[in-house]
């Protein structure tokens, strides 16, 4: 209980950011940096927001001359996330679907360290397994690793998106199933950005969006290029807005 | 086109940071600072995230003693928001929803420019009209000012929120539609919590949570109390995290 202050003065004044926000900031981008990759992690959602990659050459070994093997990484839980936001091992049990790495563990067999971390359930994402993360999404990925062995650098953005649809009543709808008691979202699509670095000083961009649906594997990855501006009004993000335009002679395959 | 180099030589190292993220940061949370109330935009939903606003009784001058009228204030695009993710009054219009309040205009009324810049669009979410916006959700923005007149100092953080709710194949969805040409989201809650500072220097926390529907008037505020902690968990933010715990005497009217 509380008394209404007997009396008061002169002109209200605006309130300062930081009285404002004196007890506590309900948000900042949770920014997560790892050995080789980096992401930020979306709270509401238990999932990556982004992820990203810089690819080259001589971390990517052949699976035979690599030091790391995947058998030897185990899914684990991000303790440096919040408990009320991180998502768990037992969100994903019995859910159907599988635990999708954003950076794939194959990108970073180099170390066994370095590819232990992309096991952090903080760069996992639900993902249908049969005809995605274990198809067409796994061939993407062999394909980044195919141009980013044969280019001097390459950056690599991973990340889900959550889709709408129109529906019968004509209105345009957001939906998508949430699995676990921390209710994981599970996206309705994933992108997956690239830019290419040449030799030449040059860069190419690649730009991805796929269904989280179970899909043909014959289906040409083309298929699924999509113009880089749908990819960031869609995710919220700018992506590869600082490399400079003049250099960019490619996006997906065309002149810009 | 380029070469694979022909020779690489000793150790794979990660890349740091800095090296990775070379071409830019795809987000960091857009904050917006305005004279009274700060707020967190969020550019996938092109909704706010959260809004915080500091009341005191000499900034809640009553209707007649004040000197701003929202007849003189206009809605506006924010511009600070980047184009690709900027909401827009064309989205808005047409749409059967109103342009929804987080931080509440009559919160404002000790200055015209103060109560201006509540019309930001980054300030406004999708609300129903008729039931909501106007009715239920009007008596609760009445209700915290009939609280933050009557004591030294209150916190609010308002923000909308996408609950899942249970399908007929007994699996958990979110669904929400989006409105306009760059799918503004219709959230289907909104929250408010207040922190309250008593005349003696303790705490009061009211945390409530209101669906985006049509609803009756009379039905009492005291329904949607709901935990702070089902808040926090399902809108990805800690509010008031750094309140010191010690000097909160009641949550939702009850101890903690
Ligand atoms: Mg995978
Ligand atoms: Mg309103």
């Amino acid at each position: 209980a509380s008394a209404l202050p007997t009396s008061f003065t002169g002109v209200a004044q605006s309130s300062n950011p930081s009285t404002i926000m004196r007890y506590g900031f309900p948000s900042l981008d949770n920014i997560r940096t790892f050995d080789d990759f980096v992401l930020a992690y979306d709270k509401r959602n238990k999932n990556p927001h982004w992820v990203f990659e810089h690819l080259t050459p001589d971390k990517l070994p052949s699976s035979s001359a690599s030091s790391a093997n995947r058998k030897n990484s185990n899914f684990f839980e991000d303790d440096k996330i919040h408990e009320k936001h991180r998502s768990l091992l037992s969100d994903y049990k019995g859910s159907g679907f599988d635990r999708g790495h954003m950076a794939a563990a194959g990108n970073h067999r180099h170390s066994q360290q370095a590819m232990d971390q992309t096991f952090t359930l903080s760069n996992i994402s639900p993902q249908v397994g049969e005809g995605f993360n274990r198809g067409i999404w796994n061939n993407l990925e062999k394909y980044v690793r195919s141009i980013a062995r044969n280019n001097p650098n390459t950056y690599v953005c991973t990340g889900p998106l959550y889709l709408p649809k129109q529906e019968s009543d004509g209105k345009m709808y957001v939906k998508y199933q949430v699995i676990g008691k921390n209710y994981v979202a599970v996206p309705t699509h994933f992108f997956k950005v690239i830019a290419i670095e040449t030799t030449t000083g040059e860069y190419e961009i690649l730009s991805f969006v796929l269904p989280n649906q179970p899909l043909k594997e014959d289906i040409p990855l083309k298929t699924f290029l999509t113009p880089l501006d749908a990819v960031e009004r869609s995710s919220g993000l700018l992506i590869f807005d600082k490399l400079p335009r003049n250099k960019v002679k490619l996006i997906n395959h065309r002149k810009p």
